[in-house]
């Protein structure tokens, strides 16, 4: 598949609405945990502070519904569900850790830009 | 600054709010535009299919915010305002760059799921 089989800047390619899932915080946070392996929605819930329980649901569901996670229910009392990264999914780990990197690099001189910004 | 003083998956850490704004896929996309230099609002406006006015403002003031955009504007007449990537702002483009690539690399893979997901 070519670069050039698909645009995010024209308005209707599914690209740019794939952009929008990836890029989300979210999206970030849950692939980033799931790297070292399989999770419970529990853990997960537990290990993104303050994600909501719908919307971690919601998180899950469309990263599952993308391939990039797979949901495993184990036949156990009480059920078992886990969560992990498909072959697709760990593909994403690497521009996810370029991207948190930056932002956790360069968060000291955004602050400074956006206390001048206010200052001024 | 040390990676460790971020911490996007504590709730109140700037940096989850970072992580927002720079996968933001106006932000993506503009930031993009702006890698081979200056652009005016209306040449932004142009080239990001389907970006209203109000959005395209709220991007680029929030850019500036952070410092990664420098607004110039020409005493001239009529008015010119360019706008263009700081040092910082350039630093991101190597981020976004792969992210990009990875959305657009990985779609087809991306939409066979969704299409099986729908499928079933």
């Amino acid at each position: 598949m070519a670069l050039l089989d698909y645009d995010p800047y024209a308005r209707d390619c599914p690209s740019r609405q794939l952009l929008d899932r990836i890029g989300d915080r979210w999206t970030v946070l849950v692939v980033g945990l799931l790297e070292d392996g399989p999770l419970r929605f529990s853990e997960l819930s537990r290990r993104v502070d303050g994600i909501s329980q719908k919307m971690l649901t919601q998180t899950l569901r469309a990263l599952e519904a993308d391939g990039l996670v797979l949901r495993t229910a184990f036949p156990e009392i009480p059920p078992r569900v886990e969560y992990e990264l498909t072959a697709l999914g760990r593909s994403l780990l690497d521009p996810l850790h370029v991207l948190v990197a930056w932002a956790t690099e360069n968060m000291g001189e955004v602050q400074a830009a956006r206390d001048r910004a206010t200052a001024a």
